[in-house]
């Protein structure tokens, strides 16, 4: 255990060395203190010298040579710039989700292939032997060994834990708002079909994740693709001036570390947003599911906790921070729960008792906070070796996203790459990635794809990435 | 031939065991010695021990269970009239669902209640030590412990085990014919979804099970109820009549041991709807939810067995027969597959993968046909003691039907008795029943409600039927 003294230290010392780093005065290949020279120099103990250096290695930032110390690794020099601010089409449109989608997904089912497509943590970062310790717990000590029909709203323990989850992102909730699903996407779907009637048209991020095409799909309505900002996401302006023009009856945003582009809608946006929406009784279903991932100091907020009006519905999982196949999630649906609960009822009934309950257990043992902190950091982690992979490999035309943030990497490439052709060239390679033309229901973003950064890096990491530069390189360009 | 003497004797003997079973010292779902015993105990050959049986039998006191022995059946002079076949308004109407259901159900949350209206195996019928070994099996032998995602389609190993039940069926399917889903009601769903569009007419039986008119509600179906007979079913002759008249688009029938029927039609009249179906283009969701939980000898055939155009959907799950709240069910769609995995991948995307794993485990170890079997004869036993007591308690001018498998008894009282009224009143006394009026979307079946054999017989329960019989008295009548 760190205690916070030396925590605090250590991050302070690193944090001044990383400056010095992003001012270009310690340039790459530079050779630093030894870290008996920086405890020296700086008043500080030789673990917590170690300590801040070890923090940097993690980042990407500097490395350790064998018999020699630490180096400066990374060059800000070097990094590619951000992907433009998308410029969808100015409409209203109905979904005709192709089989684009259908079709990637069913390649990329392969065991051998290095998947970059799937926007999941990797195995060896769940928490798999104390979660397996709940399940048993639970079988031992539940009447019937959770083969009873749940309650349609969902484990009561379970929702406990959520209400305890979310006052780190401000939510004022009781367990009583709080309705288990089978999983996020079960409750977007539920969350729209309970605010729109088919025809409905609906505001959506551009680029937007493409699952969330197929639920506005099914629901029969179109949709309105917001421009967004890489970094700050939707721009306000314009969705204020799409409302009326559109007659949008709905928002479906992911406004922390946003699939795919990473972006999180500063605090002060999403309050903004809010009470925009407010004033018109527009009612906005919120994605959270990679709220918890954050690299920064703090959870950033969400929309949700500047909700008055339960205009809000906040949807989120633990799919993409605990266990992806136990497919739990929920919604926090505001003034529409009735309603919610009664589609539950007509569609799924209850959700799975035993997932619940061992879910349940393990947040009650503090378990889910101290594994969220350990995969936050390998997480930042891997983001960072990624990003320098790619600005390594890939043509200096490229663009790619910096998350603060989630799982993944947005990459924009110059006019001549097509993102499926390069999906289908790098399937021979065994490599997976997801073409920037499924995250459009107008065609957009052609020269673009996605990466997830759930695993660990490896060589093989490396080579793949190396690999889909080369691809890219062979597309030609300027 | 039988001669005088042996005749006199097997008489006799009958004769005694019938005085036995008239002043209930043998009781409904008693076993009987076996021939053999018998025959040893009184002193008389094995033919004459047969003969009694067989005499006894061929009287309907008693019936012969396949690999089991006699048991007693009912007593004669108490048995009540079969319900009257339904007849519901002749038209195609929207469903409006209204909140008589969620109140039913909200009310019947109560621990200490007496609970008639949940039509789900008591949990001392399940094998739930068994199923426990089979999830530990597999958290243990499965790679990341069952954490991944499953396929959209779900797993193959349990739909291989799908195959194999289906022979008994006589389904002649393969794997990828399979889709495996939250429950048997996510299955109706998609499948329904699947084959119609928002304001279609679709034939369902009358009475139907509630939930059925809330998928229909879901997707804004108008529904035509057809006139179904307790013992065999819908009405052919008026189906085939109404199709044209309503332009129906689709079907969805219960046709093993239907709810809150109990009805099962026979063989050839499946085969006849699937016949006049093909003809005319029309898809039938079958839910076969019931189907394994027969009385008789052999498993009741489905209509997927007789289809050869790929126009039945077949829909069941495991949740009536292994474990409710796993919420594993599954659909056989025919020629509309890929349409049904289409619009699971854009509802719930993929099912709990520990539950499918430990099922199918628990079925490729041969658990499952053992379990079934006993699981048969307990709720065969249930049905006759739960049927006698009615008998006994209520009104002579109460109509209760005669399941030969399933779980459930659906009662009819004279023209004063209300079912919702009787359920408010039940509640009270802390015994919960469906009444039904929630069976219909006409509001008819106002003097019916439906009851659950489930629970093992006990004195609780017969003071539960004695309380009800009582409380329909209080209504008055002819």
């Amino acid at each position: 255990m760190i205690d916070l003294k030396t925590d605090h230290k250590y991050s302070e010392v690193a944090d001044r060395i990383q400056s010095l780093i992003d001012k270009r005065i310690l340039k790459v290949g530079d050779k630093l203190l030894s870290v008996r020279a920086l405890s020296k120099e700086q008043g500080i103990s030789l673990s917590t010298a170690f300590q801040a250096y070890y923090y940097l290695e993690s980042k990407g930032l500097i490395e350790a040579r064998p018999q020699s110390g630490y180096y400066v690794k990374y060059s800000p020099e070097h990094v590619l710039d951000l992907p433009r601010v998308s410029d969808p089409i100015d409409d209203a449109l109905p979904v005709g989700v192709d089989d684009m989608i259908n079709s990637v997904y069913l390649d990329l089912r392969s065991e051998k292939l290095l998947n970059f497509s799937m926007a999941a943590p990797s195995f060896s970062l769940l928490p798999i032997a104390k979660l397996n310790k709940a399940v048993m717990h639970t079988l031992r000590e539940t009447d019937a060994s959770c083969t009873n029909y749940e309650h349609v709203q969902g484990s009561l323990p379970l929702r406990k834990q959520i209400v305890r989850q979310a006052f780190n992102w401000g939510g004022r909730i009781n367990e009583d708002d709080v309705i288990i699903t089978a999983g996020c996407v079960e409750a977007l779907s539920l969350c729209i079909k309970a605010i729109t009637k088919p025809g409905d048209a609906v505001a959506i991020e551009s680029p937007t994740y493409f699952a969330i095409f197929q639920v506005m799909e099914s629901h029969g309505l179109k949709v309105v693709e917001i421009p967004s900002d890489p970094q700050t996401g939707i721009d306000l302006d314009y969705l204020e001036q799409a409302i009326p023009r559109f007659d949008i009856k709905a928002c479906l945003f992911v406004p922390n570390f946003n699939n795919p582009l990473g972006s999180c809608m500063p605090d002060e946006n999403k309050k903004r947003l809010v009470d925009m929406l407010a004033k018109k009784e527009i009612p906005l279903v919120e994605d959270d599911i990679y709220g918890e991932l954050y690299f920064g100091k703090t959870r950033p907020k969400t929309c949700k906790s500047f909700d008055k009006k339960g205009l809000v519905l906040h949807c989120s999982s633990f799919s993409k921070s605990l266990a992806p196949g136990y497919r739990i999630g929920w919604t926090i649906p505001g003034r529409f729960k009735e309603k919610v609960i009664r589609l539950k009822r007509m569609h799924t009934v209850s959700t799975n008792t035993l997932a619940q309950s061992a879910i349940a257990n393990f947040l009650e043992n503090g378990r889910y906070e101290l594994h969220l902190r350990h995969l936050r950091k390998a997480l930042h982690t891997q983001a960072l070796r990624y990003m320098q992979a790619v600005c390594k490999y890939f043509p200096e035309d490229t663009r790619v996203t910096r998350p603060t943030g989630g799982f993944i990497l947005w990459i924009e490439m110059n006019e001549k790459v097509n993102g499926f052709k390069l999906h289908k060239k790098a399937l021979k390679h065994n490599i997976g990635i997801a073409p920037g033309q499924i995250f459009s229901a107008q065609g957009q973003f052609e020269n673009c794809f996605r990466i997830s950064y759930g695993d660990p890096w490896s060589e093989k990491i490396e080579e793949g990435i190396k690999t889909l530069g080369k691809l890219v390189r062979d597309f030609g360009g300027r």
